[in-house]
């Protein structure tokens, strides 16, 4: 026996990986989704991301970003349970509900403080922090970092960008913290276990285990796990065989290619899985250490009646049991992992430790380096 | 711009107020209304004044206040979930319900220990904290203080020892500081937007802004905001004229000189607004860091129909609408400010900074200071 | 007066007692009853001694218990919320929900990592910790300590190991730490107060008070409470005639002498109370600091019809009244007892003293000792 492991969390081991470990509210410098479009179609909504609190509010038809904190006596704009706290007296401007204090939304500069008159001597000479965002693909785009905002495209797959690209795009806040889901998204064992009695594998001969290799293409921003050998049904020593398929399960089928999709992920924490017939991007959004938002996004290139036909095998097929079934099992093990804990890693944690490294070489994030020293 | 205001709130700049900072549990050598006699009118009930929980009960008509902990093993007398944890077997005393420790009401001494008997050595050894208690005007009056008790009648409104006064008070717990609460109260600037949509100001044309200056007549223990200019509708750079008024709004109304109300405050943290046709008075008693009790107050001189009349009116106009609508407004900021944070002030803020001054000039809190050093 | 008590919790007086006072997650080196066997009929369940959560299984018959959590990711084998995040492959044998690492339940070692295939280097080289478990008069006991576990037999009362004994249990889940609940049970004073009014004592002349001898026999593990005086209704000075008995209320009774029961209690924290006609065993089990199992347990030797008639009598009168009744208001009592607290004794308080110091003597927890230094 090589390692006794005792009851007590012990130091947990995430410390050797430097800006991983301070990551626990995020990489900052990047572009994130947040929300969509349609949930901000008409007044605003608080969100928070990477640890700060942001008042989204749509204004002339535009989305703007500021914190979610009047500078004045620091009541947060969207106030508590719905009565939002904030007004919009003039175009382009947003009043706090307290005291009258306008600021622009675009520059986030005090434009008046209405109860102290046209002269008042603050007017000018107070800034909301304001945040970069964009709206695309019915989807609305926050940087949270304090370095100025790259270019969205960056941050998004190349297939975003393709002609007549359409994106569908699924929310839903998660717990556990955001790390464990991009390592529980990326994670190689996982499947062939946690996932083999979901309706989504219902049909089909899922292997047993495989052999992989971590991979990464030069030039590209993916690391993907390639499968090197697949095993269906073997024999443990002193257990016996596993798994036994039922006799409905079939490998013929075309879904044991589909249990052989490939799977890749790129910084700051983005999914991508590669199915015979779609590919799925998932995005764990860092919104504070115990919870992130859980972005499941398909993107299809189509025009008139076959986008119709894809909207509706989407919302059926896809979103209604792939997105479902699979995803709760993994959303019921990230929010069981403790926040800190002892680890102890087996062969296919490669897919893990090499997603770890992936942040400690890559990483745009500096400030977190910077904040630890 | 003069305040880059960040996200991330700095060391609160209350700090700079000595004793008020150290006050957030509240001034303490002073006398606080704590509940109305109806809600003692028979059996007991527990209060917490200045983080002190303290057991109310009445005993041979008479109210009396002894902390809420047997000395013995600490056990509550008010229990919890309404089942009381104290008994009355003897005129003027309270027993412990745990082991019939027996103390009197009126001393705090352990008059008998029943189950060790007449002769138990520890009768007449173990003293119970009493507070200081009088039941005036349908209230119930504490006094949290370690020094002894002053007289009642210096710590309230002069009008209440009028004769024929009668007082009317509504007593509520509201979430948030005790201090944010007075200063919300005494606030020049937000009566001018928060309250805008009230019922109470639905038919009044309120004025957008006005200079106030906080004045102090000599011997009076009132510091009073004094409205010297007073403007409606303005032009505001850039953005346009503000307040709009509708039609049905008056400003040759008597409401409009019930706009100008004015407004005052006293320590220990007691306000009073003073409209033409009657006053209000507020109490913020402190309960703990995070709530205090609000109780609003009318006193009024009057006897036999006149009296009844004014029930009336009191209670639908006055308790009905104002109590109600303006003071939900209110409690809800109070609620939204966080704990502690930076603070910008405006001109108007004066009122605030004025309270503060007070607090740290003339606040009879010689505890909090001795606490500190 | 000797002792001024104020409203402020002081530094609280149990650290003179050491061992005592560290114990509050319990002392470890004993066996526990903490489930009934029906509780664990068929699948699992997850129980938390000593602050430990530990995960109780059934398999072929046998119960056994690991830690609850799975030392490659931490993940808890009882999940939440019901869903069981552990499974059952192989016989004598757990699987983790999350990546298939099956656990050997009786030693706790590693066999097999199910997706990393027959021939995983990892296989053989974790451990799982397990707890020494037995199953006996249909009682689940756990030994949560770290050294050898003892024999059962010295930690239960020598009724239990008697021909034809049968024993009645009751679990239960309280609020407040099983110290003060030990000490609730065998504390002389309150029994005489607190009890007064239940349904249990409704037709006995409870005495008012006693002196009593706290005193151990040579070579037995029971310290014991032994009455040498009896008062029933005494004047007390200044306050008059206490108690006063309802004319329904009879001395002659036998119930006067179930009223003199006599008390014992002995390590870790087993209470037992000897009425004329049975006896009550009370174990209070240590789970977290504010939260204790309560087992109530009676022990019968009988047979056939006997046995019969004794499980009706037990179910109507002492489950259905002695257990419901009495112990309700002890559990209000222990809830109510703050976490720290200053502590004021009187002379029937000889018998949580005398407890304390059977801990400090003879406790058999020398873990809790080297902690501390």
């Amino acid at each position: 026996v090589e390692d006794q492991v005792s009851s007590r969390p012990a130091a947990p081991s995430i410390a050797q990986w430097r800006l991983y470990s301070q990551a626990s509210l995020g990489l900052k410098e990047y572009w994130y989704p947040v929300a969509s479009s349609a949930s901000v179609r008409r007044g605003s909504k608080s969100v928070v991301l990477c640890g700060e609190q942001i008042y989204l509010v749509r204004n002339g038809g535009r989305v703007f970003a500021v914190q979610d904190r009047c500078p004045h006596r620091c009541v947060p704009f969207s106030g508590d349970g719905g009565k939002g706290a904030a007004r919009c007296d003039f175009a382009g401007h947003l009043t706090c509900r307290y005291h009258g204090w306008v600021f622009n939304l675009e520059s986030g500069n005090l434009a008046a403080a209405l109860t102290d008159g046209p002269e008042s001597p603050i007017a000018g000479k107070v800034m909301l922090r304001t945040f970069p965002v964009q709206e695309r693909w019915g989807m609305i785009w926050l940087w949270p970092g304090s370095r100025p905002a790259g270019p969205l495209e960056a941050d998004v797959p190349d297939e975003f960008l393709l002609p007549d690209s359409r994106v569908y795009a699924r929310f839903g806040l998660r717990q556990g913290n955001w790390r464990y889901a991009v390592e529980n998204g990326f994670d190689e064992g996982h499947a062939k276990y946690l996932h083999r009695d979901s309706l989504w594998t219902a049909f089909m001969k899922l292997p047993g285990w495989n052999k992989t290799s971590i991979e990464r293409e030069a030039g590209e921003p993916w690391l993907s796990r390639v499968q090197t050998e697949v095993h269906f049904d073997s024999d443990y020593p002193g257990l016996g065989r596993w798994p036994r398929y039922g006799f409905w399960k079939r490998s013929g089928h075309p879904s044991s290619e589909r249990a052989r999709a490939t799977c890749s992920v790129r910084l700051p924490g983005l999914l991508r899985v590669v199915y015979p017939a779609f590919r799925i991007y998932e995005w764990y959004v860092p919104v504070e250490e115990d919870r992130h938002i859980y972005v499941q996004v398909n993107v299809r290139q189509a025009r008139g009646l076959d986008r119709l036909k894809w909207a509706l095998y989407y919302s059926l097929l896809i979103r209604g049991i792939q997105h479902r079934f699979l995803n709760n099992q993994d959303a019921w093990m990230v929010k069981l992992m403790p926040d800190s804990h002892p680890e102890r890693f087996y062969r296919p944690d490669a897919s893990i430790t090499g997603w770890r490294r992936l942040v400690e070489q890559e990483a745009r994030d500096y400030t977190t380096v910077e904040q630890a020293s």
